[in-house]
């Protein structure tokens, strides 16, 4: 079975060999940058692992993985639009580049290839994956939804939170790993329990997000730990805050509210301080562990050896443990 | 064979028993919204036609219909967001409600449920369909990029004009009639062939919205005639001036790119003379008769009875010949 290093290097190589020159170059350049700006490559990685692991043939799923990987730009294109983010990887969004029309018109057409590329994978069961990835889609788009919403709500649960996070991260990255076990032609049951783990893995991976974006070093990108806290983000850390803390904690976070643009560093260093002081790191890390063991309990239920077993959990553990 | 309002009757209740009530609720309900704000409907249509046509049924044709339909409502979402436009069909756009990050999402997931649309269909050649629907998107990406390019330009010419609106308005209607024939299990040349025809229409339709946009009278919505003239649009009555005018004509022209927001009745009477002056109107109306002839020579190339084309060719003049 390959290992992550191996899968991302094969990956990589089936991305290079892709060009996006269509015309017009207004439309097609942005396309290259977005793929060419690099990143993790998680989910075409969990996609084709899930597809060594059940015995399949990465070959046969590397378009699948090509789907995954340029759906997800896809959807970085139009949230950096929502977000107004100027920098994404250290370089200038695509928004920011060539506007924000031209940056709907890239997302959309970079949706419609990931379909294609789907469509590619000219696999028996491909209307199985095309429905999977197009609800998958929809989910993304309601968790993004629910983001938004949240932002403007002050009734947001941490039951909600988990909620929003699930759609908007974790089921593309239990998505990736289904399509690849379908491929696989793994039967239902693993196929079932590879999706849950995937699910878990990924609120676990984003709850690790909202951890380093207080307690994080500054990235290789230059990016600043602070930026959720500065943009009032409802993250697990504040809403666990404003759970567990007292009324005095409680009121300093909600004073700063919309507030603290004069001095931020005294923002984040007054909130992190209540964090710190509530143990809400500790607190984030349990909640991560707690979905980490339920992961561990759905791949302990797939029908594989555990050799192959133990390369899934080590992806997950990388995801988990990460410094960035 | 049914008749365009048979048709039009047929597809309507089918839209009207779809239900969009996802959650949450601040993306679903722009979706109601807009596929309730009405329409000629003419895609579906064009596909129920094309499928009656070539003798199959229509109710397996109805999802395709719906992908069409929900398709190009996607376009629109995102093309008012684009234009700044903040009324359509007499109402307000979808970012002018629910604001611009919204109308993105509803957009995105328009365009993922137009595809499970597709895929309802549950046609032995889906990936054929698909195929043909999501190239279609692209180009239809393409176009409206094009046109924003043409804004930017100085140099289109008609030519660059009659491939941009292919792309943008004529790729979409010829899908629309090709998906109906291929569910209809029409033989390869006919596909061809009236896909041709829907290129052709779909041209002279254009070129009709055009020519309504600054001869027509105020539509049925308030919308005054001039918008084109007031937003530089490059339509083909202004290239052609711009191509047979003498050069007091392009001077005045010119001086207006831009300017005239202080006065854009004086504006709209100014070009709208020279138009008329070199007459503009009637070499438009020749344009559109040269795209017409060539759907004829089309159609007339399909293996059908002559009065099963009499039909599309009839719904294809009501298209070119409308007042609004």
């Amino acid at each position: 079975m390959y290992t992550y290093e191996e899968l991302l290097e094969k990956f990589s190589l089936s991305l290079e060999k892709e060009k996006y020159s269509g015309k017009p170059a207004e439309l097609y350049e942005p396309i290259s940058y977005m793929m060419e700006l690099g990143g993790k490559r998680l989910r075409p990685v969990l996609l084709l692992m899930a597809c060594d692991a059940f015995g399949g043939n990465i070959e046969e799923a590397m378009p699948a993985a090509l789907a995954v990987e340029m759906f997800h730009n896809f959807t970085l294109v139009h949230d950096d639009i929502m977000d107004g983010a100027n920098l994404r990887r250290g370089k200038d969004t695509i928004w920011n580049i060539w506007g924000e029309d031209t940056a709907i018109l890239v997302g959309d057409t970079m949706f419609a290839m990931s379909i294609e590329y789907l469509l590619k994978t000219n696999h028996a069961r491909v209307n199985e994956m095309l429905a999977t990835f197009l609800k998958g889609a929809k989910e993304v788009c309601e968790g993004q939804q629910l983001d938004m919403n949240f932002e403007e709500a002050d009734n947001t649960t941490i039951p909600d939170y988990l909620g929003m996070i699930r759609l908007k991260t974790a089921v593309l990255l239990a998505n990736s790993l289904k399509l690849g076990a379908i491929i696989a032609n793994a039967k239902k049951e693993d196929i079932e329990n590879i999706f849950e783990f995937g699910i878990n893995i990924g609120l676990s991976f984003q709850l690790k997000d909202d951890l380093l974006d207080v307690y994080g070093s500054v990235n290789k990108f230059g990016k600043m730990p602070g930026g959720d806290i500065l943009s009032d983000k409802k993250t697990f850390l504040l809403l666990k805050t404003l759970t567990i803390g007292e009324e005095a904690d409680k009121k300093t976070i909600e004073s700063y509210i919309g507030e603290g643009k004069e001095d931020p560093e005294q923002k984040i260093m007054d909130i992190t301080a209540i964090y710190s002081k509530l143990n809400i790191d500790k607190i984030t890390v349990t909640e991560m562990e707690r979905h980490f063991e339920r992961a561990e309990y759905h791949i302990g239920l797939v029908s594989l050896p555990d050799d192959k077993k133990a390369e899934l959990i080590s992806l997950a553990q990388k995801m988990m443990y990460r410094d960035q």
